[in-house]
């Protein structure tokens, strides 16, 4: 059979527009998906589920209602669930997602940012 | 409060041993591991669950009975629970598992590689 690796930076390569996650493999009910952020997203939370995020390039902050998280390049950070967080990406930010299938961007708060869910790439 | 990101590159500096991964961090029922890599692995399967293996550093080949991939930098894979396969790593590699609590290193073939399981670093 042929076997090929998900290559990540090609996976960036395919779409340009921020906020909007992309799947690129699922593990079990989970997916793992890469967004681009640049500007400021909105407060949420997710009810259900722990979200991990790593950074793959640029440097994201994610604001607590108490405090302030910066992650970087090969860096990454698990929000547990029910915790609300707004993300900041001053300059473009490549993230890749690791959630359970079905967790839709914005959490609770749907909204204008609220993307499409489960669209591959 | 203080939040902090979990940097990866500062993780594998804290060990040196091969084939013993390092839990860093949980999302829900789900653990991130960091792991070293060199030499020749044991063929074995995961009959419970799918596995991600996310490459950091080095070039990783994974052999399948019917088959051969190659996982480089920045490059991940999901092995889809059940399916045997063996790792090797002509040079050392740095890998990031994702999967969940409880997995043993070997699957269903226990023995000398077979490493502690839910070990922190």
């Amino acid at each position: 059979m042929e076997y090929a690796a998900i290559n990540l930076a090609q996976k960036f390569n395919l779409f340009q527009e921020h906020w909007s996650p992309k799947v690129i493999a699922e593990m079990n009910d989970y997916q793992f998906k890469v967004v681009k952020l640049h500007g400021e997203f909105v407060w949420h939370d997710h009810p259900d589920t722990d979200e991990a995020f790593i950074v793959l390039e640029g440097h994201l902050r994610i604001d607590f209602k108490d405090g302030q998280l910066q992650v970087g390049p090969g860096e990454m950070y698990v929000i547990p669930k029910g915790v609300e967080h707004k993300p900041y990406a001053e300059t473009e930010v490549k993230v890749m997602i690791i959630e359970p299938r079905g967790v839709v961007n914005t959490g609770s708060e749907e909204g204008e940012l609220t993307a499409d869910n489960d669209v591959w790439i």
